[in-house]
């Protein structure tokens, strides 16, 4: 009966810290994650904003930094220790991935940045500024970092990532073997080979999903996910962004891999957002990564929906 | 900004594996498991049931077994791996916490016993059985476990419990030193000291609640909790209790501590139930624990709900 | 087979139209219902205040009026033409309850006014004004009479009325012959008499609630209630009235009469008010009147659970 | 501020009282009306199926009948009385649609059955039979027709019905002017004149659509309804379809005309059948139809998704 690994799963890594947005209209990407994603404006600091969804414990989850091209700037993956931060810098040099120490940023300390084998530029991080709520930001429940945002979508706190790479095995083993990345589910069409893998450290369904690049280029952002705590909070949003005149992508539908409730948005810069909620939980310290072949590459809905060409075709930056 | 950790968090225990429950109406509390709560069967052995939720990756995560009165027969924590398996078995020792292996029981394999300074039996263990679903038990996902059950509330896995300890404190003190449980709120009402614990082992509000035993007796169980995927499952597990004519004892209703939606109800041999769903998740790996203080005692829900007063006095086995 | 009836239904009411709420603290109650509540203020004039929820079609459909206690102005019940506005004045007086035309008011012209035998302040009217949104208050649906408000708990539209009566049986006999109000349910607990009966205009479960008045008085209100969209709206607003400091009273939960799904408070003159969603809709013309006998008094909802005797014992105006 | 009519309001038509479906496939649609869809069989008489909903009031709801080819062998509307339905018959004829009586059928006694101008063949009748429930068919509450049935979907109750009409507003006008059905919404593209009515009896948002038959041929059906109770459950119907292996064609989403939550799926003799909830209930007896002209003909959703082209081109007969 039993189950034996010769390996054991590595806990270093605890979360999704924060991303880096680019955008060519950084006045407009601000009303938006504002106005109608629902984030609050921490700082603005060296031109870039610092925002943040009313459940994030961080100070700040995302970086708005404007830019001539949309896309992603960086990615912070937070450690569980400045121990386990220490250990996988040494992991990462161990699998060729050398990179350098930064100082710090708007609300966390030194930060060990390197490069994605699939482009994106990523940094670890341990120490870190909680956020500490005063006046009517103080919630109700002291179990709750923020009172609520009602404003807009009231996007609730970061979740995931989604990034392209040209070889989806060779980054998603780099984030296996060196950040204790475990996966979760992989899509491998007939003949196409592996095109897609979901990822995550802990309990999640994912905190990275890894696709394929199928354009001559790297670096690529698909999409960055902030978490609501219901479907109806989903349902929600669509009405939300269809009175605030936001087209939506793609959704609301029930995603296949990890089962999430989504839409998706491209904001005005460029770059696709997604309003996500639920999904599968994964408590399984031995998980079986789950193998999706019978599905052709289109089928990214739970209930067999159609999937606009654009989800497959737009990515940041956008190619010339 | 920084914050500095002299010791690392502990993450060797993975999740909530199963709990053995007593019960002295066999028959009854096996229809109510299976028909009413929506659990199947997995086998018959030994005179003991064990089931399983749809849910549940595990081959099964519950077990009934036929004794004088109702009551916790033990629960089993997971170990990520086999070497943290060891480490755990170390840390108990070390703690003052002896115990004995166990060859196994259906589902999983060896096994280590102790008892818990609040009284009850648990055991932590690696390997398991995984469930392999065949015929019309195959889920249309992949990654289900199994298909989904739609015969009573359809509890979908197994998710927390909550014992009583006369000594809060020094339960979750072991659970936390021995074992790696994380203590995520507690509550100290005015002049009671600490009433409640509710901690967990990653991502999730609580994987164990330790309240307070106000009996001159030890080893008691409040509830055991299987979760649902959405509050609406809550509401329409309101709705299947009551056609099925099973009293509900409290909910559905906000938990204040975790901010879960809950139902709970009483099986047949007198243990409570609880129907669960969502929760914060918590994702800092340096979360504060969050002290509640200003509600009385008798708070329990988020929206300032009264409690019923045997949610307070009713525990198993009940005292005679 | 079949079913005849030697009556016709009346179909000459339309819907509850408005109501006038008295309060002794005027500017709370006012801040209450625009900021908390989430209505809109239409207008100020002759003392009171007009309000209106984002889904209602008429100009108005709540005035608040400064009095010495609290309790319900008047109700008014639109018909669906200005002949059926005559028919139903003739019925009123071939019923004895005679009563006087008035001008008009904010939204609505020339109305009849009468006492229904229970005591409360009744009239019945044709013509009104609509609402014609302009600016940002127009909806993004052409189908929607407003933009929808997030604000507070966002109330939609006017739903139903319960007032008290000394003597069910007799109010609502009076309701039904000269107004055409169906009886849909009502209760008679073993020993007690005909303690509720609940009528509507159409399809709905209830228009207007009739619960009998156990005080030596008479004209009391029992509760006002806004309906929202879906059961999950009265769930955010239970989160809404805790964050904002109100209490809640009773609910959320689910009616055994209607089925509504509900929750109810206190607003800040002393006025019951619900968030009300869901229920029955009735659409059989020759629909059997439910008769409740099982349940003692107290079993207010669908799910067995306890009702707070404030729900029982608090009515406005509130007796001395 | 008032507004006149010279014309009063019609309430003689109560509601869509029962469907009859054809289908090349007996057996085939009968189970997945049955174990899919989930009404229960009440009857099989003269080669036919009657099947009901465990929210439908009248015995039997929707008829199944073998036929060489998929469409609407006929629909019928019942008559708040005797009398309502004797006034409807004398309109009827005097707008030149010319019917005959018939006994009666199972669930309803005589009833005047004429084709509408678009071709489908009607009927209106007042006397029914009730459904009574024996058993376990018994609900827990009384004011439920029947114990949920929760087999597949357990579709509620019959809802509504979109007829084709080669000639829109020569249909609708006359199921105005001689059954009393109201215009709610219309769609009127720029340059392609009324392709789309939505009508209603009450104060439902639609029992009958009319949308414009584009082929060489008339009397055909875009779809039957039946209601569920939340968009919670469609969104279960959506993963229970897929389940069950019947793939969706639409939805779920939300329609812009009533605004309610829907999803559609074909069932095996090629009828479209929805699942729907919710929509906006009409209040107001003067309601002002909504022009619907800014969107082009595609947009079906109220946030703007893509419609399957199959969703415009597929109707029942199918074409040869």
């Amino acid at each position: 009966m039993s189950t034996t690994h010769s390996e054991e799963p590595v806990y270093d890594l605890a979360q999704l810290g924060h991303a880096e947005l680019l955008t060519p209209v950084y006045e407009d990407s601000l009303r938006f994650f504002v106005d109608v994603y629902g984030l609050d404006l921490v700082a603005e600091e060296g031109g870039s904003a610092y925002l943040r969804g009313w459940g994030d414990t961080e100070l700040t989850t995302l970086k708005l930094t404007p830019a001539a091209r949309a896309g992603l700037g960086h990615v912070g993956w937070r450690a569980v220790s400045a121990q386990a931060l220490d250990r996988r810098v040494a992991a990462l040099r161990e699998a060729g991935l050398d990179g350098d120490w930064i100082d710090g940023d708007v609300g966390h300390g030194k930060a060990f940045r390197f490069r994605a084998p699939s482009g994106q530029l990523m940094e670890i991080y341990y120490e870190s500024e909680k956020y500490r709520p005063t006046g009517e930001k103080r919630p109700y429940l002291p179990n709750q970092p923020q009172a609520e945002i009602h404003r807009g979508v009231g996007a609730q706190r970061i979740d995931h990532l989604n990034i392209l790479a040209p070889d989806v095995p060779e980054t998603r083993d780099v984030m296996a073997r060196a950040l204790g990345f475990k996966l979760r589910e992989y899509l491998v069409p007939p003949g196409q080979g592996e095109v897609g893998a979901w990822m995550s450290l802990m309990n999640k369904a994912h905190d990275l999903a890894i696709t394929r690049e199928s354009a001559p280029t790297s670096g690529r952002l698909h999409h960055l996910a902030y978490a609501v705590e219901n479907r109806e909070d989903v349902l929600r949003a669509a009405d939300t962004f269809s009175q605030l005149g936001r087209p939506i992508e793609f959704g609301p539908a029930k995603h296949s891999r990890t089962q999430g409730f989504f839409l998706y948005v491209i904001e005005p810069g460029g770059n696709r957002i997604e309003v996500f909620s639920g999904g599968i939980h994964i408590y399984a310290p031995d998980w079986e990564a789950v193998r999706w072949t019978t599905e052709a590459g289109g089928r990214s809905t739970a209930w067999g929906l159609d999937v606009p060409p654009s989800f497959h075709a737009h990515a940041t930056p956008v190619l010339d």
